[in-house]
């Protein structure tokens, strides 16, 4: 299944106007019947009969509490207007769903909120999360920016909160070093907090992505912080933290990818700063691998028997396994420079629809990927 | 057999001119045939008989070595001379001798030079040794410093190699602090190496002792400081690394904590210092425990359920396990201040020898230690 049917798209959309993400009654509910049934008995204001026998906990005043948001759900202007503005819903079943993600189970976001160039799937393939304190030291800012420069430069994808500080570290020096990186916001992608870091969001969605479970026009909430650092561990094949005090946020990023069985590393610093308090505890407590840099990064998170090897980037199929239609999309697309669906559409002599599967299935092939102004074929390393 | 007798320990004296500390060969034929037969078969140029059989691998080379250092063998008078320098002999089954140092096996010394008022046995019981760079950065410096006072105010001797940097900086701390530190030199101790240290080893012969298995008016050489760092790791209970660089001297002694399975720390720094790396490195490849502050360290050393508790210093045996001549010289003592051995003997009515021994014995029993005027009680905690 390429996409999602419109009507389930729709209930999936519907959903994350109606639940904090992370809520586990809805989990269970769209686990046990689907989300266009789950969205179809909140509507009704009750659980549906195959539902209730399961007897999942909060489910009836889970289901009172998300229809007394039905207003919430958007008209389809609205949801246009948000596609315009660049911002694509991405959700489970699609091409560009990132795998990981159903490590997460009925904590699993019911969609995503997606705008930036990179798909997201083949972006978090190869992808690392390096996260730490918004109030990051001289010292913290210097190693995040080294350790995420050099990541990039071997092909790694930097996943991280977006945040002042460290984050903010990351995702600039994977840009600098003409890498890829994805921001996961605790806010709506419209509304993009912290908005001293809009310059950034902007810069981070020319070849990578900027992603959130929130509603676009969502401002963030304290509770959001930590439920969305879960996806930040799930999205990527390991965890660094480079500095945490004992309390921060960093560090129920660094809990979710211990839990997840995910790499988790930690970069030591002097035992006379707070900011890296958090990460000796979790190498004494939690076992966190002490990291010192790239190449320890890459040991850590690379198959037993890799080594030091750069990431295994060759994650495209060969185009003998692609249907007609897609092997004709891929045709039309020029050696260089971008084009559009619908140009791509009549050159491979296929409707939109078809050249829009065509270019999901492409994207998450490894094929192509999305530049700021359509498709493009992938720079083959 | 509370010291060896006069034979034995002249032969103990007389290979420590002979062979270089730690040699094995020397090692396996003591064990094998004692140090009085193994000293007669040098001096005869042949193996005995009985060790013979044994194969000890090297050994007809090694006698051949050490037969022709025999000239180097000391006079009585400059035994003489070097106890009236303060310099005395402790040997193996000597009161005084560190029970840990059994765990060393055939790479034992043959005897320590120690000079200073502690008892060495005493001292060493509730120990730890804390290691590290020569050319410590700000950071280690600190950090040793602030290690070593916290540890010695909770009753903890500071075991170190009495070079610069970070064992000057745990030295000097402990003396600070009114503790006690023990100095294993790898020079003899009338050479006191390195010489810009010797107005510290003054200081810490006041309470505490340095030790070196070399003759004392031994220069050091390179090896010899590799064969001291055993020492170090064997006389205490464990072993904490503050700055290391990956080729330091300090993870030699590492090597031997490891080796000898005492518990093994390391205090981390910031990535961007070659001074931690060693400690890094043993973190990740060795498993050493990773140390923040005196907190982790007593942790790491103490008995399981001994928690954070203070160590128990409590290694006093009840007066009345005392023999006649013993309890007569410990009711000698004054309550305050010192007694020299001769007085001591008058006021209990026994021979000097006896009230030698019986001292010896009061001392590794914790009733008394050396002070720089004689003997005193020792301050129950």
């Amino acid at each position: 299944m390429v996409s999602a049917g419109g009507s389930e798209r729709f209930a999936r959309i519907a959903l994350s106007f109606l639940a904090e993400p992370g809520d586990l009654a809805l989990g269970r509910l769209v686990e046990a019947c689907g989300p266009t049934a789950a969205f179809a008995a909140i509507c009704d204001g009750r659980p549906p009969p195959a539902a209730a026998l399961g007897g999942i906990p909060g489910l009836d005043r889970g289901i009172e509490r998300w229809a007394a948001r039905l207003s919430r759900v958007p008209t389809d202007s609205r949801l246009a207007a948000w596609a315009r503005a660049g911002i694509r819903v991405v959700c489970p079943g699609d091409a560009e769903w990132p795998d990981r993600l159903g490590s997460l189970g009925i904590a699993a976001p019911v969609l995503l909120w997606v705008h930036g160039c990179a798909d997201l799937r083949v972006a978090c393939q190869d992808s690392v999360s390096v996260v730490g304190a918004r109030a990051a030291t001289g010292y913290g800012s210097h190693v995040s920016t080294e350790l995420a420069a050099a990541l990039a430069e071997r092909g790694w994808t930097l996943v991280s909160g977006g945040a002042y500080g460290v984050d903010s570290c990351v995702h600039r020096a994977a840009v600098a070093a003409g890498g890829r990186t994805v921001a996961v916001l605790a806010s709506g992608l419209g509304y993009g907090y912290p908005r001293g870091n809009r310059d950034l969001f902007t810069v981070i969605a020319r070849d990578g992505a900027l992603i959130s479970e929130w509603p676009p026009d969502q401002a963030p909430s304290r509770p959001g912080f930590l439920i969305r650092n879960r996806l930040i561990a799930a999205l990527s094949a390991g965890t660094v933290v480079v500095e945490a005090a004992m309390r921060s946020g960093a560090l129920s990023t660094a809990r979710h990818a211990r839990d997840l069985c995910r790499p988790l590393m930690a970069v030591p610093g002097p035992v006379t700063s707070n900011q890296s308090e958090g990460c000796h505890e979790i190498i004494r407590q939690w076992d966190a691998i002490l990291v010192t840099g790239v190449a320890d990064v890459i040991e850590a998170i690379s198959p037993v028997g890799d080594g030091l090897a750069a990431p295994h980037r060759d994650c495209t199929e060969p185009r003998d396994g692609l249907d007609a239609e897609s092997a004709a999309v891929l045709e039309a697309f020029p050696g260089r420079g971008s084009r559009g669906p619908a140009q791509l559409a009549v050159e491979a002599g296929v409707s939109l629809d078809t050249a829009m599967r065509c270019l999901g299935l492409l994207a998450a092939a490894g094929f192509i990927e999305r530049s700021a102004s359509g498709w493009r074929l992938r720079k083959m390393p």
